[in-house]
């Protein structure tokens, strides 16, 4: 028996997020299915359990999601990457294996994560876009590129982050240390990047959508460290939606 | 009465293509049906013909398609696109306006044009990409750039591009002047950008499928000129895929 580490990219739209769950398509259940295939012409059979690195909502994308497997046989990397590719591709899913790599049991894709890095993508301009549907959120008004900056570095560093955080967020504290808050320009587009050791459920969209707020100007910049001080979920912005997040990298 | 110019960006894969046909969704007609709604609530009525600066094939996309459209009636130029824009969102086609011009009767999108810009994407890595499926040409085997680009620089300029031209091609000369044909990496992917006056049908798609062979190591560098010299279409590399092909810009 072996532990193997994968990196994989995909495609949200099509899934309710990664994690097995009746009566949805999932990314969890796309690997497995894939897994189940390789191991049907090898060893024992029955479903590997994957474990990842975050667990990500519906129509959130991942450029380097990482999750780990146990599997029975020994396999040749090259070959268990190649093989599910296949198997992906085969079933048509929006999902790829980018890399494998053997571990030992005591790496495990969630808890020895060091830090984990998402990118949001705003398409800010008139028109919608037609090549990345699904893939930015679309924000019509010229936002304030420097002012949505500025606010970001106001809430950086260890604090209790419950104004950020989904009412359904299952995590026993709320404290986080926020590492990274960057927003540029990217040409038409604005990006958020994010890094922390973890975050709380929705705390990406939350902040993004309440550094919108103030990039439209509709709240002032000042606004984001009040809204965070008061630890107060009703002073949040409207949460950005799922299509603009890509989960792009773990370290550990 | 009025002549109107479109800057138009699509997404190539859910169409046969740019050009109105039987029993087929184009883009052609996924904006005259937009086109349509308009009028409807404006003038007369009656289906407006569109004329574009290149007819893409089916799968093709563009980053900056050019069209132009006579209308019944006078119209703010933003709101004529900002009304396409939500006819076309409404009716989920992957098509969308980004800019609108009012010009005069001289003005031709397709007889205008001075240069037209293609831009060939090539994913080049083991794993096929989840989020670009149907954007990007995936090549497994890592390709000799620098040998790609010195085998395009030989048949820039004035030539006989019958080797590079499909069989069904009906201009009347196949000589074209290339003006531009680079080669680079790009992250993981390599990138083909072409420019001239015009192109023939199929050209860029059968330059990049031969520069593919002699990135490959599987054709000397030195063949891609003795093809085209030889003016034999059985002299040219498999036709790369439409999927990885982007219309970027017109100049007038």
């Amino acid at each position: 028996m072996g532990r193997y580490r994968l990196l994989v990219e995909y495609d949200g739209a099509p899934y309710r997020g990664w994690q097995s769950q009746a009566g949805g398509r999932t990314v969890q259940d796309a690997i497995e299915r894939a897994l189940l295939k390789l191991e049907e012409c090898g060893a024992d059979g029955g479903v590997k359990r994957l474990i990842c690195a975050g667990r990500t909502d519906a129509g959130v994308h991942a450029l380097g999601q990482v999750a780990h497997v146990d599997l029975d046989k020994e396999w040749r990397i090259e070959v268990l990457r190649d093989a599910l590719n296949a198997h992906l591709k085969l079933a048509e899913e929006a999902v790829a294996i980018l890399d494998v790599e053997r571990v030992t049991e005591r790496f495990s894709a969630r808890i020895s994560a060091q830090r984990r890095h998402y990118l949001y993508r705003i398409l800010n301009r008139r028109a919608p876009s037609a090549l990345d549907r699904h893939r930015v959120w679309h924000v019509i008004k010229p936002l304030d590129v420097a002012a949505m900056h500025e606010a970001a570095q106001s809430i950086l560093g260890k604090h209790d982050f419950t104004t950020f955080r989904a009412a359904s967020c299952q995590a026993k504290s709320a404290i986080r240390t926020l590492e990274v808050l960057d927003v540029f320009a990217a040409g038409e587009e604005v990006h958020v990047v994010a890094s922390a050791r973890s975050f709380l459920h929705h705390q990406v969209r939350s902040m993004v959508g309440s550094l919108v707020k103030i990039g439209r100007g509709q709240w002032p910049v000042t606004e984001m460290r009040a809204a965070l001080d008061a630890q107060d979920r009703a002073r949040c912005g409207p949460v950005a939606p799922a299509e603009g997040l890509y989960f792009t990298k773990v370290e550990y």
